[in-house]
């Protein structure tokens, strides 16, 4: 038999709840978690339901009352203000105090005979005042006195409906019966930077100003200010690491290698050492931290590459040959995609019967960089490696150091996607790369951000990689790369290039294949920076746009739209409040102007049919007043393919003056 | 750290699992349960789900292989063959053998060297060798010996990539990284009758021949012919106790009672005796017994009511004081719901510190009538009964008398109907009696067929009951009874009709409200079963049509389809192996007629563009000859407001027939 028997509150269908509470929701310091629940009891009596919550490592539960909404459900929020993680649960009771003052009002305003129910009223105040200390017993003692007097009927009917006592007896409620939920649930706060960021990916070995000359983080020094001036704040490195010499691949990834081909950084570890160790040529330990340091004061954050797997020469493989698949003929097993050989890249081997070292020797590897002033890594491939292995990895670190960034370079089918983004990894690259009409964007933004998918999976969008130089950008122009920037930027509080090749427009790939020709990867690259027709100043105003439209610091407030072409995309992020209001419309076409009507969203602005708008387009900055909902765009793409409106609401006393135009 | 960090299969999305599990799913003897999971691990390599189930009492798991469906998604499924509880879960591993299988498939196609590839494979099925016995382990080491004979490659590759070798280590996977999903989910098996039943509710008193006087069980016994005939298999009674004396209200629920009033039969219990007695002027248990015997002999069932709630002179009010909720004034609260007041029913406090005494001995009351025969509960306001109760007591029953049905008379909030389902409840009422459109009918059945729900709430479809004369049956007219039985009797497997007043078409309400004047629940009636219009023989051929479409048997195989005419509500149901295809079409307005084109899913059942079809209205015996999608009806509500066809594909020879017709 059960011993609570009594308990008469059911809680069920709590949002969010991450499979079945299995992994944490994420949150940046400072937003909101809006818990909802169905709270209900048998019968007609009232139901009261608080939502409880709890840093980590305070002793006690917060108490927050939840608020009826309609159907059964019930709703509260809490704002999360500090790194780490928080928990919540939801407490239900049969409230018979608010039950007796709802039923008690029906009966008087019917002209029932109350006497008796007025009472009962007295045992629960009563009741009430014992549970209750000091000036409140007190208090809710004289309450119950007065009802009790039957000289003045008056009088008990007043004080028996009145809010005070109604928020005095609330203040101590009978929760012998109380219903608690049968999980406690966790959000993983994360730092600012986890929802908002401008990411710049460049290969420091191309950095140096001179042709043919091998970049060193020196040369990344320089560079700083520009890319803080463009506006980005995380500056992020492919593996800074010694790269293999046995296997080496050359130019566009050939198997034949020339004696100067500088090979991928991702087949990293060579006698010069491993993932801890520096590739000599970039510079020293030393210079790397001064670049993080330099980086700092300009606003800007180094991002790691974190790649774990290893060329043939890495001391790993050496050391620890069982942390590597052999075959039967003693070779030690290549990375392969049959018929496809990846020679110069031994993948690790999670099934290793010494995994537990294996994992400890992963884990110091970023331990060794966070030492070394590092708190982002963006995780090359993570789909590859034992998902049980990031659970933990990432627990351990953020345990210590809960403001380090995991971003999850998992391109790859959406389950695993998203599981490696409920493991624990802060940030998720996307399809947003491959994703190009206005049904696709809806679908896939409105997955991204509408459903529980919000709730884990932060996405960060890539209009180019090293590795993807998309067909649209291939054939679409510069037109193409400004639409894609805006739709990355504006789309998504997250995302980054990967440049100079982004913002110099380069655009000639391998035949047939959405690769760069000539890949940077396998190659030493000297940009022209200056090129004529560079996106440099195009990027900074989006950038700047971005920071100064906390509205864009969001991805799951974006809605779309309607509008009546289908080569516009249609869209907007307001803050809660509204005081910041952005509208952006996007030509998708790289091609050829189009022009439509928007259907602007007034209602939802809190804007009147009559009232007139102003909207200011802060990518070209012409303004323009707009009235009602349809409002009328064309976009050029040889001169703008977007616009970022800032929707302001007028004065009252321009709105006067609206009228007589 | 983990124990388990090698097990890289990850296991989740699993369907059915009702509330994170918390709940089993319902399914009846004979039916499938369909399990539905993501599962996968990293990298490319080969994955293997098997789904594992037993029943409750079963010693061991039997396992079933899963298939890949798409999207990481796999399906199993098994039939429920006994009543009682079954269990499943699912486990999934990396298959070696399947991933060496497809890569070295890939390199031979690629005219690779896979010499050592090959040696690989023999290490696996080597292993394979040593986890299998007797025969089978020599035959896996003689395939390893062939495919390990440097000497005869042709033979080596033929072997390596033949369905017997894969067969066979299939037969001895190497579990030992194996992932067992982390929940066993449970299914409850109910006997063929909680999936499909047609109820006929009538009270016993007012089943004399005389009028005026009193009926009793041998009454009951005289129309049992009837009620099969017409084709229903669960005849259920109103409360047969005996009827409070005191606060007795009378006719048409008035205060004021004269003498020979006889009250509601939902007022339980007097000096006669409570919930395990029974009213004298019915007769005594032996007629009672000797009723539910008859029944049986013409294929019908007895359903007793289960009201838990007390007269004030029930025996318990006495015997048991502290299971009522007690006024300061020493009296009993009787039921309200401000302003209104029930005096003659005292509500069970089921916050009465003696809860648990109290649940066993409503629980007895359950045993004492299942002793004399009874397996069918229609339980009368179970919102108004605490939720834990519920689930232990027909946990409880259930375990011990596993065929037993509970239908849930809750017309209350969703979320409440759905959590007593849940709970327990075999079937449940539903909001069909409120539902008119097109749309509210789409919208409401697509919620119970095709969603979650569908796996823990069984609908029963009613019409009209003693407390509910909804509207369209009070201005309808005879057309609106006989279109609301079609639609029970067909969009739900499970349905009923309070009778006499359903079948003679009573339609008059107390003013303004959706009840029936002269209410049977507080005064005896006189029935002419052979009043003029009466629907007996309509209802005797729905039921017929019921009985012999086993298309008919199910509810979730509903599909609504297309017809352009809003009045008209066109749907469709099939069994799996389309043996049996039901097609009906009901005209939802009773006053006038009204025409349009079907659109028959001709292809969901396999029929081509050319081929014509026969259908064969089974209410009318009307037959056509249709061919293509679009199929023209006209329903006229005075003759048929309704057609339910039996789609027949036509053989062979017949269609090249048509091709000339």
């Amino acid at each position: 038999m059960l011993n609570n028997g009594r308990n008469r509150v059911i809680i069920e269908n709590v949002k969010p709840e991450i499979d079945a509470g299995r992994f944490p929701s994420k949150r940046a310091v400072g937003e909101k978690v809006v818990v909802l629940a169905d709270v209900f009891a048998d019968g007609h009596d009232a139901v009261f339901a608080q939502l409880l919550y709890k840093k980590q490592t305070d002793g006690g539960w917060k108490e927050i009352p939840m608020k009826f909404l309609e159907n059964d459900r019930w709703q509260g929020e809490f704002t999360v203000k500090e790194l780490g993680i928080y928990f919540y649960t939801i407490e239900g009771w049969v409230d018979h105090f608010l039950t007796w003052r709802k039923d008690i009002k029906k009966k008087f305003d019917a002209d029932q005979n109350i006497k008796v129910d007025l009472l009962s009223g007295v045992e629960l105040v009563e009741a009430a005042a014992n549970r209750a200390k000091g000036e409140d017993a007190n208090a809710l003692s004289e309450f119950a006195e007065t009802i009790k007097n039957e000289k003045d009927f008056a009088a008990a009917v007043e004080v028996a409906l009145s809010r005070g006592l109604l928020a005095l007896v609330e203040k101590y409620p009978d929760k012998r019966f109380a219903t608690r939920y049968d999980k406690e649930l966790a959000v993983v706060v994360d730092r600012e930077k986890a929802r908002f960021s401008a990411w710049y990916e460049r290969f420091p070995r191309s950095c140096s100003p001179k042709p043919g000359k091998h970049g060193t983080f020196k040369d990344c020094e320089a560079i700083l200010p520009e890319i803080a001036r463009m506006g980005f704040d995380v500056f992020y490195l492919p593996p800074i690491h010694p790269i293999g010499k046995i296997n080496r691949k050359g130019k566009n990834n050939s198997p034949a290698t020339k004696p100067d081909d500088v090979g991928s950084p991702w087949a990293i570890g060579s006698d010069e050492g491993g993932h801890k160790a520096i590739h000599p040529q970039l510079g020293t330990l030393e210079d790397f931290q001064r670049l993080v340091k330099k980086a700092q004061d300009h606003g800007v954050e180094i991002a790691m590459d974190l790649a774990y797997q290893c060329a043939p020469d890495h001391p790993y493989v050496k050391e620890h040959p069982e942390w590597f698949k052999k075959r039967p003929d003693g070779t030690i097993q290549y990375a392969e995609n049959p018929p496809k050989k990846y020679q110069d890249i031994f993948p690790i081997n999670f099934e290793s019967e010494d995994w537990e070292a294996l994992w400890q020797e992963l884990k110091s590897v970023v331990e060794f960089w966070i030492g070394h002033g590092v708190r982002i890594f963006r995780v090359d491939n993570p789909h590859t490696k034992a998902f049980p292995f990031w659970k933990w990895m990432i627990g351990e670190i953020k345990r210590d150091y809960p403001e380090t960034i995991f971003l999850s370079e998992a391109f790859t089918r959406p389950k695993v996607m998203y599981r490696l983004a409920k493991l624990g990894f802060t940030q998720s690259y996307t399809y947003f790369t491959w994703r190009n009409t206005k049904k696709e964007f809806t679908d896939y933004l409105t997955e991204l951000t509408q459903t529980e998918v919000s709730e884990f999976f932060r996405p960060n969008f890539w209009p180019n990689t090293p590795d993807i130089l998309p067909e649209h950008l291939q054939f679409g122009g510069r037109p193409a790369f400004m639409l894609r920037l805006v739709l990355a930027a504006t789309l998504s509080s997250n995302y980054g290039i990967y440049g100079p090749a982004f913002e110099l427009c380069v655009s000639e790939a391998l035949p047939g294949k959405e690769e760069y020709l000539n890949s940077e990867k396998f190659e030493l690259k000297n940009w022209d920076w200056n090129q004529e027709g560079n996106l440099r100043d195009f990027i900074a105003r989006v950038n700047k746009i971005r920071k100064e439209n906390p509205a864009l610091h969001a991805t799951q407030n974006l809605k779309f739209y309607e509008v009546d072409n289908d080569h516009l995309l249609f869209y907007g992020k307001a803050t809660e409040d509204l005081s910041n209001i952005i509208l952006v419309v996007v030509n998708l076409e790289p091609f050829r102007a189009h022009s439509g009507w928007l259907k602007v969203p007034i209602g939802e602005f809190g804007i009147d049919f009559k009232q007139a708008y102003l909207v200011h387009d802060l990518l070209s900055d012409d303004k323009y007043f707009w009235q009602g909902e349809l409002n009328y765009v064309e976009l050029n793409p040889q001169i703008l393919p977007a616009q970022i409106f800032r929707l302001r609401k007028r004065l009252k006393r321009e709105m006067d003056f609206d009228y007589f135009m």
